[in-house]
């Protein structure tokens, strides 16, 4: 990446980390932010070389990377072209794909977008909680659209190079699964939170097992408000799953059927196990 | 504790802990099991003293403790009055308190009977799991149902000499709480490992935030099938809480109602926060 020229919209958590890494390996690093605080952190800690709020400073850069919210990528792409003649690849960090995808086809860049999702972050958010190697060993989905395949290779490359483990998934496919595997137990800790607040019981009754099952309570409201609207079909159907699911389990207790509840916990702890076996 | 003779009934990850404590700080340990394996491992291991499979060699014990399941903790005292003649006090570390206060009255045993329930332990399982200082700094509600003061005090200076933390509670608000606090979250992990598993989708493509929110997949079926089945209407109560909030989730969804979303991941946010202030 040495004096390649990267853009970067967005200098929080995720736009910072990349910034950061890319400017520690020598790449010539502008960050675009809305919020001037933001460009002012990154350029203190000598994560950009160059920053504003002006999309027009993008004119330069080789490749760009969009490290905004699902809804802000869209809106940004609208009317992105003009200012990104010169990238080679324009990608984003967004965890939902065929929206941001559609937008880009629509914005007329599809044949030099591949949307990405890192599986990287973390509770923190801001340029503050940006920090170096936040993509190491991350899994990052890769969807590529109506991209060509060396636009593909480029940005697979460009992941590769932080050290990412980059995955490609047919947008659709992406959406439905991180629906059931991300937005789903995020949902499932928020509810657990708002049920035992509504309950009178604060989290600090909770022992390790409670805490470690609502930690996700602590995620950002806008970010995740934004994710669920986005995901549309997709989370509503896997919410619905678990919905039923927990009326199954209702029934069982009604009923004080032993059985059946030892069957629901001896299914998830063979789930669980057959997945630890190949965690990384 | 020195010189003191304890019998612990059960040498499994709880019992065989407080085993391994007890005779580390100089006690006679008697350990009773009906797995003579758990038994010959604790031998072994120094953590008893003498042991065996049979109640009659706890006549000698100065202090009782049930380390065995909610369940076959009510079984046990069944029968338990003729071996604890001597017992000062007999205490267990069933989580659930009620049924076992009825039963150690029904056994007659109510004047020298406090329960225990400390939120410690694990995933692992059985008398290779247990170790030293497993309760250090843990929460340990004590129920002293019918038992006089000076009893109490001496569970409590028991539990405070494992450098625990016990704290009183009535029996039946014990159990309201801990169906909360503890059961409502085992088995919201347990229905979205059902969930994930019916979906197709494997345990492995969750990133740390799933992998956390479903950890508790991994108890242990048996013990929480007897915990379920002994909590009533404390969990029956607290699981219908969760679906209806999951229900109203689902309106928003369907909705695609941004505010009230909004709503929910801020509210847990916030009571997620509260509670994280004042963890030790």
């Amino acid at each position: 990446v040495t004096g390649s020229a990267f853009g970067i919209v967005g200098l929080g958590l995720v736009g910072g980390s990349l910034a950061r890494d890319l400017s520690g390996a020598g790449a010539n690093v502008i960050g675009i932010d809305r919020d001037g605080d933001a460009v002012e952190q990154a350029r203190a800690a000598g994560a950009i070389a160059a920053g504003g709020s002006d999309l027009a400073q993008l004119a330069h850069a080789d490749a760009v990377i969009l490290a905004v919210p699902p809804a802000a990528t869209a809106r940004l792409l609208h009317g992105l072209s003009p200012h990104v003649r010169r990238a080679r690849w324009i990608t984003d960090v967004a965890s939902t794909k065929a929206s941001v995808l559609a937008a880009a086809g629509a914005a007329g860049l599809g044949d030099r977008y591949v949307g990405s999702h890192p599986l990287a972050g973390g509770t923190g958010t801001g340029f503050g909680a940006a920090r170096r190697g936040l993509f190491t060993d991350a899994l990052v989905y890769l969807s590529p659209g109506a991209a060509p395949a060396e636009v593909t290779a480029a940005v697979r490359d460009f992941w590769l190079g932080l050290r990412a483990r980059p995955l490609l998934i047919d947008a659709a496919e992406h959406d439905h699964r991180v629906a059931w595997t991300s937005q789903l137990p995020q949902f499932a800790a928020t509810m657990l939170g708002v049920t035992l607040h509504r309950a009178g019981l604060p989290a600090g009754e909770l022992g390790a097992g409670g805490r470690d099952t609502t930690r996700l309570a602590a995620s950002s409201p806008e970010l995740w408000t934004d994710i669920a609207l986005d995901s549309g079909p997709h989370l509503l159907a896997a919410v619905q799953a678990y919905h039923m699911a927990l009326g199954a389990l209702l029934e069982s207790l009604r009923a004080g059927d032993g059985a059946v509840l030892h069957d629901f916990l001896d299914e998830a702890r063979r789930w669980h196990a057959a997945g630890s076996a190949v965690q990384p």
